[in-house]
């Protein structure tokens, strides 16, 4: 076993939401034609590059599990270890949840838009408890404590869902040698990001990470940062990073 | 929780290997577009009639995880645990795996491929230890001990590797109350209705299991079979039962 340990992140491909600029945060939206593209890319990107693993972490998300499926399939990988966790699941996006992101722009105004999508502590308006959009009555969070279900969050209370995943089983399998895949979402993997990194509040605001781009992160055995890159062509990483952070605006 | 326990088999749809007519076993042959078909109809099947599920097992070969993944997407069941297992592979074909079943049997004559196909406790020839299709070699079953890996096996082979996994974790997982689907492979399925209807090593001979068509265990506490029937039209099942039985002959 080496002392340091690596583990890659993989932002989901896009989403049929992404292409129609809505709000997807729980709801179960499928890949995209490229976002399916991306996935391929991604999984080709991490063989050519000689990456291998030993554990895969997804959502419940099938825009994720789908994504690390072809991911798999191109590192002809697909016999690998799995588990889904809906503590991997996007942030959600509470009533804004299936609404336009343009639309939304246009009502609420830009910077109220920025501030639910960017600030770290402040909650987009909450789902109705009889909302069918409440994951409480969906078959997939039935065994998930009730208490644990979200009818809105913001940054924080993701960051806050994800550590018991990540203290509790992702830390000890690299702890044990593994070699981890994570394939998740933007503020799924955001809350991570902040963690390994030590980011403030204010400086997770502007981490942006693009789709379907590995992010390879290698720590010594305490945890801390030696490194952190993406993979791939620097221009379109580039390119690919400010079309996320520019989303969302009612222009 | 109820006193009876369901359980539903698939034997993964047409390979590639199907299609040429090769001897299969642990060669990790992709599904052909018509064994995706069966696949993506078994969940259609399942999700008509009203089955549900908490838990999935399948091999660690592409042709059945590749079938579960493509069922539980038409249930919109992609979220559900998956464990994968080399336990549920094909019975390992030795020196036939990759040979054409009907040279074979123009070579070695019809009544020897007949009973390495169907004897039950008759091996076919043995890989060579460098053979490259020894599995020794390969990266999933690094973590396999060695003493577990075939060069080549009987049903009876397989009918013991299968046991460690069904006694020490989906019996449990049944007794527990989870609705257990599982996709597999000819023999690794065979393997399992031998033991739940106690068949004699003459019995399971006759046994054909369809590819693609969920076959529906019941079973009472004690693990005694209630029912078992295949879902899905009779005629068609007929059918694809007879071209199980037929192929590998030389004509």
């Amino acid at each position: 076993m080496s002392d340091t340990m690596t583990l890659v992140l993989i932002r989901h491909g896009q989403s049929e939401y992404n292409l129609k600029n809505l709000f997807c945060g729980w709801m179960d939206a499928e890949l995209s034609d490229a976002g399916r593209a991306e996935a391929a890319a991604a999984g080709r990107l991490l063989r050519d590059e000689g990456f291998d693993f030993d554990q895969c972490y997804t959502s419940y998300l099938k825009r994720a599990i789908h994504t690390l499926n072809i991911a798999l399939d191109e590192m002809d990988r697909a016999w690998l270890p799995v588990t889904k966790s809906w503590r991997l699941n996007e942030r959600h996006y509470g009533a804004l949840q299936g609404l336009n992101k343009a639309e939304t722009a246009a009502k609420y105004g830009d910077e109220q838009v920025h501030v639910w999508r960017r600030s770290y502590d402040v909650r987009p308006p909450a789902l109705d408890a009889d909302d069918p959009r409440n994951p409480l009555t969906w078959r997939q969070y039935q065994d998930v404590p009730r208490e644990c279900l979200p009818l809105t969050e913001c940054l924080k209370d993701t960051v806050a869902r994800v550590q018991p995943l990540l203290e509790g089983e992702i830390l000890p399998a690299m702890r044990a040698g593994k070699r981890v895949l994570i394939v998740a979402h933007g503020n799924s993997l955001r809350a991570l990001v902040k963690g390994f990194e030590h980011l403030s509040d204010e400086a997770i605001a502007g981490v942006n990470i693009p789709t379907g781009v590995p992010l390879v992160y290698t720590f010594d055995a305490d945890m801390n940062v030696l490194d952190h890159h993406y993979l791939g062509d620097p221009a379109d990483i580039a390119a690919r990073t400010a079309k996320t952070a520019s989303t969302g605006s009612a222009k």
